[in-house]
């Protein structure tokens, strides 16, 4: 019988969690707690494709990438760049740390981390109006300096008041490159790290050219559009909770087991989930169903192989 | 008839040429360039595995390392994070202009970059005296300052009176992780971009638990072991110069067209060869013949193609 292939979307916290500083062991330790959840589906003889985010890690390359300007004069690497960095780093742990997994459960995969761009259409409406913040947080003075160097760039003022910082649009993605290759890799039973942060985000300058642009992809529609092209079976967003909730820390508060994509886009419209959160993982399940995906489960990795995990999106 | 597979190792110069500063723009197009030129091997039907350096890239990587820990206290990454975040730079920018130039030329082939980890041997007896030069020079007071913070380290003084630098051991490369998987997708028709700088170091800590060590594979040496691993039946090693020269700049310089194994040793030990530049190429050449290759051979990238292209290094 030919194996499920799933794409499994790693959350923020399989890298580093609250209140840590982002040091390479604490990266480390919690990757691997999340590679041996993962091995959950792995016993349960699925084909595995691993997405992963990159905001904290990309924040740390760009508040370096400043400091070497400043310090060293080095030049200043553009945020397509800056999100090679962080697929190279972050895919390397997660292929470390998995593979430290598998041998010590005598389980044996290839596992292979691609730098992945992924194409976006450059009359998305989102590149009228750049709304994702990234790199640090500018006082007013150095913003008014900061708008001569660079006319180009979008800058917004935080709504807590932390200072101005840069806005990049947050395009939809349209293709995974490499995706048949991706595809096949993870078919023939090796475990394939792709898509890190979104993908880098590139677009067709002319016909026949591509380049680099300065964005950030959403994580989860990233993951969902790689599981629709590879042509996954399941999809899994994992989390730092075992289930959605609605009516999350209220009296009436209710865990959700199966919920239709109507039932779905209904909460949404409704307001229950916190946008930069559970939002666009909802939205992510939604899209991966839409476009013919059989499930998506939205849960934490140490749920993966229970019965009943999880919130399951399904079509209906 | 099964198509040739063949090792390229980009140099130095495909990335980076003298005086430059490194901005991204100088780097794509020194890409664009070799990767043109490598389209001559394509229309004469190999497959296709690139290895490339990281020195320069790197060393900037390094210096933005110490400079955000400086100006925001963010941690120091460790050499084998610093050598993934290069992977997937530069890979990522070989990649989008291989992708580029095959595009403009109706070629379609899927083109992966890999992040790549190679095997060392912790009883290499490279890690009992290190000798590669790594990241910025240091004043004699600041040494000393660093030799307390960092007391396994240890430095070197520049033999140019530079000032001191930390120095790395640079282990052989044992085996190139995934070498399987890069095999197959070469020999499937894809274009794979693997152990950029040399590859990742990685050990095993204990049988089942690998990490990464602070040191760098000579690339030349990874790209060899890789053509080795892949069973490649050659391998190119791209350089500056259109053919390896003996009695280099001097009255009685010669060109070498075809050389055995023992004439390129006899050479090497006549001191023929520059270490750091010629000298490496030449020792990955004579690895890759003495391991089984077919051809090893050394040209720049502009030559690639024409009828008896660079010095070709051959068993006998």
């Amino acid at each position: 019988m030919k194996k499920k292939l799933a794409v499994v979307a790693f959350g923020g916290n399989a890298l580093l969690r609250a209140g840590q500083k982002g040091t390479i062991e604490e990266q480390e330790t919690n990757v691997h707690d999340t590679c041996n959840n993962l091995t959950a589906l792995i016993e349960q003889d699925y084909n595995i494709v691993i997405g992963h985010g990159n905001g904290p890690q990309v924040g740390n390359i760009l508040l370096r990438n400043i400091a070497g300007h400043k310090m060293f004069d080095l030049p200043l690497m553009p945020l397509d760049i800056c999100g090679a960095y962080s697929q190279g780093f972050i895919g390397y742990i997660i292929e470390q740390q998995m593979r430290n997994v598998l041998e010590s459960k005598k389980m044996k995969r290839d596992i292979l981390t691609l730098v992945t761009q992924v194409l976006v259409d450059k009359h998305d409406k989102a590149f009228q109006n750049p709304t994702k913040p990234i790199g640090p947080y500018y006082t007013k003075e150095e913003l008014e300096a900061l708008k001569k160097e660079n006319p180009d760039d979008v800058y917004a003022e935080d709504p807590k008041g932390r200072g101005f910082r840069k806005v990049v649009a947050s395009p939809n993605p349209v293709e995974i490159l490499n995706k048949n290759s991706i595809e096949k890799l993870a078919r023939d039973g090796n475990i394939v790290i792709t898509v890190g942060g979104g993908g880098i985000p590139a677009f067709y300058v002319k016909p026949g050219e591509m380049q680099g642009i300065d964005a950030v992809i959403d994580k989860d529609l990233a993951s969902s559009m790689l599981a629709t092209q590879i042509n996954a079976d399941e999809f899994y967003v994992l989390t730092d909770v075992p289930k959605v909730f609605i009516n999350f820390n209220k009296p009436n508060q209710q865990a959700l087991d199966v919920i239709t994509v109507a039932d779905a886009k209904k909460h949404l419209d409704d307001g229950q989930f916190t946008e930069g959160s559970m939002a666009p993982k909802i939205r992510a399940a939604i899209q991966f169903i839409e476009r013919g995906g059989k499930k998506c489960v939205i849960t934490e990795s140490k749920e993966l192989g229970k019965d009943n995990v999880g919130t399951q999106i399904v079509a209906k």
